[in-house]
Formats: C-alpha cells, sequence, structure tokens
C-alpha cells in the first residue's frame, strides 16, 4: 500500500501512538518557564560523571530507561532504539545506549534528530517491523561548547545572536497500537544552504531548511496552517523565528498566530541571559516529551505540527569556510 | 502484516530490488584487487578539491549521482536519501549529499552505515514509504586519520593490528519493484562492548558484534550459515576475522568455509603495506557496489549474507579511557 503523498511527505495507514516520554534537564533548564514539566532536574551538569561526555550519555541512559519504565513495556520488547545527538560520532547516543542491548539505530540528524527518529520509528511501526520503538535526542551545554565553540574555562563573551544549547535529553516510546497521541504524518526535509557561515546565527542557517519542509508539509497534505493548533519549531531561537515568519508569508503560509519555538519555550530568554534562545538536539527532544505532549494530553493542543530543525557544519567544514547547510523535519501529532 | 521474526531479524514481505550501485575509490584502493570492478578511480585522493574533507564530500556527490544515474530514475523520484560517513557530525556526507535537494536521513553506525541504511532503506520500501531510495557509504584515509589518529605529515608507524581506512564511497538505490538481487531479511545489530580499548585493533572491537548479529540472524531465521553461499562482514580485517571465526565456532555456527571480508577483499594486504586490511566506511560499501553485487547478478553467489561492522569511539571517549562500543548489521540479499 502506497502511504506516500507529494514531495516529501507519509501519511501513517495505522499511526503510531505515543506511548511514554522521559525529559532529564540540567539546572539551568530546571529554573526556567517548564521546570514544573521535567521529569528530572540534575542539580549540576555532571551527572554524577568525570566527563562532560560521559555526563551526556548518562543523561540519555538515565531518560531512554525512565520513558521505556514508564511505558510499562519490557525492555526486550522494545524493537529498535533510535538516537542521535551533536557529539563527534554521537558518542553522547552510543555511549548512553550501549547498556540495552536493543537493536540500535544511530542518527545524525543535528537537532532535527528527535524529528528525524520519530518519523523513522513511526515509519517502521506502521510498515509492520516493530510494535514498540524508543527515540532519544541529547545536547549537553559543556560537551557541545567543547566540541563546536571555546574551552568554557575560558569565559569567551557570547555574540547576542547566539543560542544557549540545552543540557537536556529528551526520549518518547512509540507503539503501533496504542491510545495516542498519534503521529498521523511525516515530511522529511532536503538538505537547505542559504550560504550562511556565521556559526554564532544558527537560527539564520536553520529558518529557510524549517520554510521548506513547512511548505512541503502543508503542500503535500492540501492543508493550511490553520488545520494545526500548534506548529512547533526546534530550535530556531529569536532571530531564526523572525526569519521563518518572514519566509512563510511569502509562501502564503502565514504561521505568526500559531508557531512556537522550543528555543524560546524552554528559556526566560532575558532573564536567563541565553541571548538567542535555546538550541541543542535535548531542546526539541526535551520540550515535546515534558511540555508538548501534555498539552497534547491534557487536550490544549490537539493537531501539532512540531517541526525539529538542524545545522549540519562541523568545526572543519566551518574552518575551512564552508557555509552551514541545515534540514528540518516535519512530524505531525494529533490527539 | 507483522514482518519482524525472532529478536531482531525483519524478513520482507516484498523484498525490495537494488536497482543500480556505483562505487568510486582513491588510486590506493584502485591497485587492489578489485581494480577492475569500481566505476571510477581517482588518480589521486583530492578528487579536485583542496581539503581532505571536501575531497570525501565530492566523491560521495558523484558516487550518489553515478549510481542514481545508472538507474535510470529521475532524481526526483528518489524518495529519501540515506548517508553515513566517520567524519565529525558526518560532514562526508551532509556536504556530498547536499546538492541533490532530496529528503535525506543522516546515520552514524561508523563503518556498519551502508548496512544501517540499507536496512532502513529496505523497510521503508517495503512498508509503502517509498519507491526508490538511495543509500551511501564513505570514508577517506586522510580526513579519517586526521579525525581520529595523528596528523599523516608526521609519518607514524602503524601498528601491525590497525587497519587501512579506505578511499571509497558506495551507492546502492534500491527501489520496491525491480528484478534483484533482492534484500529479503535484516538483522539490526545490538552496541556491543567487551572492553577493548586499543583503537589500533578496531577488529577486536567488532568481532564480537558481528558474531551476536550473526548468531541474532540464524537463530532468528531458523537458518544455519549453510544456506548462504557467502558470508561477507565489513572491515574486520585479519585479526578480527580470525576472532569471529573462533566466536561463531562457539556459537556452534561455524563459517570458516563460506565467510570473508571486505577489508581483506579490498587490499594485497601483505603487498599494499596495510597491516590487518581495509577498514572505513567505504570499504563495505564500496566493495559491496563494485563486486559483491556483480557477483550476485553473475549468478556466482545467489545468496549473500552482508554485515558491515562499525566501531563506535571518538577521540574524547577514547581520551577519557573508555572501550570501544562497537555494531553490525546482517543484510540478506538473494537472487
Amino acid at each position: 500500500m502506497k502511504k506516500y503523498v507529494g514531495n516529501q511527505t507519509v501519511k501513517f495507514a495505522s499511526p503510531p501512538s505515543i506511548t511514554a516520554a522521559a525529559a532529564i534537564v540540567g539546572p539551568k533548564e530546571g529554573e526556567g518557564p517548564l521546570r514544573n514539566c521535567f521529569d528530572f532536574i540534575s542539580p549540576d551538569v555532571h551527572f554524577g560523571m568525570d566527563s562532560w561526555e560521559k555526563a551526556e550519555s548518562e543523561m540519555v541512559r538515565q531518560t531512554v530507561h525512565l520513558a521505556v519504565k514508564k511505558s510499562g513495556i519490557p525492555i526486550e520488547e522494545i524493537r529498535y532504539m533510535f538516537a542521535g545527538d551533536l557529539l563527534n560520532q554521537i558518542a553522547g547516543s552510543t555511549f548512553g545506549m550501549r547498556s540495552f542491548g536493543r537493536p540500535f539505530f544511530g542518527l545524525f540528524g543535528a537537532c532535527s534528530a528527535i524529528g528525524e527518529g520519530m518519523a523513522l520509528g513511526a515509519m517502521l511501526l506502521d510498515g509492520g517491523f516493530a510494535n514498540h520503538v524508543a527515540v532519544n535526542a541529547s545536547s549537553h551545554y559543556c560537551s557541545a561548547e567543547k566540541t563546536f565553540r571555546l574551552p568554557l574555562e575560558l569565559g569567551t563573551q557570547r555574540a547576542p545572536t547566539a543560542g544557549w544549547t540545552v543540557t537536556g535529553s529528551g526520549a518518547v516510546v512509540l507503539s503501533a497500537e496504542g491510545n495516542g497521541p498519534y503521529v498521523t504524518a511525516a515530511t522529511t526535509g532536503a538538505i537547505t544552504d542559504m550560504g550562511i557561515t556565521d556559526a554564532n546565527n544558527m537560527g539564520a542557517a536553520m529558518a529557510p531548511a524549517a520554510a521548506a519542509v513547512l511548505a512541503a508539509h502543508f503542500k503535500d497534505m492540501q492543508r493550511t496552517p490553520g488545520y494545526y493548533d500548534a506548529i512547533i519549531t526546534g530550535d530556531l531561537g529569536k532571530i531564526g523565528t523572525t526569519l521563518l515568519h518572514t519566509l512563510m508569508d511569502e509562501e502564503k503560509f502565514s504561521i505568526h498566530d500559531r508557531h512556537n519555538d522550543c528555543g524560546l519555550l524552554m528559556y526566560d530568554c532575558e532573564a536567563q541571559d541565553v541571548h538567542a534562545g535555546g538550541s541543542g538536539c535535548g531542546c526539541a527532544a526535551s520540550v515535546f516529551a515534558a511540555h508538548l505532549l501534555e498539552e497534547l494530553r491534557s487536550g490544549a493542543i490537539k493537531r501539532l505540527l512540531f517541526i525539529p530543525t538542524g545545522a549540519l557544519h562541523s568545526v572543519a567544514t566551518l574552518q575551512q569556510g564552508e557555509s552551514m547547510p541545515a534540514i528540518a523535519h516535519a512530524v505531525a501529532v494529533e490527539v
């Protein structure tokens, strides 16, 4: 049975159900507006470990363990696990997942990872290849700064356009059957590169990718933005959000009145001094698992379009003068 | 319809067909035993670019372009593209794929990437989510050494247990319908970690992952190794191969008489001074695309079990004293 529509979208025949989710974050995230939504707020960024990379892996392990525990599904019935993060060779994910002993697909989509994993996981469920899958995405402020920018010890001043990498991990357990909310459609993004080279302005690099996948979704599904109660991007932050609104107006799919961004939901940007807002794979993942899913469950949102966004550069590509390609994936979740 | 069997395996209801493939390699690989099999042998490792990372991306772009061209399928009908490599943030893949404008799933499974991509791609095809997908995996000796080891300029002596990262890229185009060879089953590996910490002996880290997924495949499918004409691992090299044979004997699934390894097929190890053999995501991918697929098409192999293997460490995890987790995925390809 053909389940694809238009150019980039799949519409699920038996929409997979979100059975459980968990979100674990660091102390700064625990001081933000969503402080009452997370499953666990670590009192420090170490998670009991002696390195930031190990801390991220431990956070991943705890988050996936908790999501599976909340689902009530025995771990050996989780058919596949998907995970992605920002570290070189996605070490946060692989080391975090290595103790589970379940078939594993490692992903790299930068901060779009939770969207990539939810889309693939839902396809595997709807396709009859699994009964249950778990998907995780994570980031850690300290390990990300070390990987991409400058040693934290320098205390370098941050650019006003820069985002703040979320220390957080979000996991969802999807099942072939259940009581919802349901993943009803997924639009997979193509790589978009508008020539942005300023690594301190990732919102600008990612906004065109978000706009492209949103436009593709509306065209493929023959919907307007009004179909959704909420359209929530991953981590565009303030600057990327402004750009996205302009780009969507140009596409004749205005989203101002129902759009928000996980990077803006995560922090009180002024009071918490995070400049452009939150970023990192863990931003969209933990905001979805802790907050958006609860909004769906409570009925505050009935139809959500969730669009995690990622910038696909590395330190080497930036040093070689390359621009920053970006990608975004749109996942429709409905009650 | 339930398409999964046993603990880790899926058996395709309508096995996807391999419509086309392409393999592009560097000069050293072009001097090896498979020299007459590759689509293109670059006369140098630069691929016309001014950095090794850009060279890898250009090799990826050329390989995917060629595989799609050989398939005769218009690029806009390739529903999904999957790619993975070894570089930080899989820059070889993302920069190599950014010009295609097709929905993209970035993968990280280290040298198991081609197996991960073929398994996921086949599931998306059999599940009705696509008509055609393209999968690529790549590695480049110079960019990999720079990423993981020492500056090439030092001319450091190599350990006898070390492999030689293949400069190569292999792409396959899979279709929902076609004349085969067909992807008939896929067993997805779990992360295995036997505590190996010597990054110059990745064969030892990966052999247990290969053994685990092989044993799972035979149990899930209720088959013995004799079902297959050839059982070909990704890049275990000499040491990993010896270990795998021992481990499989212990599992009572002896594979000596029909096993080979892409890392041993790629080079004349003694004459080409590559020590333990070839490695890297591009090793299994290019050997499959250039050689194994031709063996299937010619009827020399009728039933192939292909098991790309990957070591999931990063420089940071090694420096922090971590062991090397590994993973392997088994893909059955039959005429």
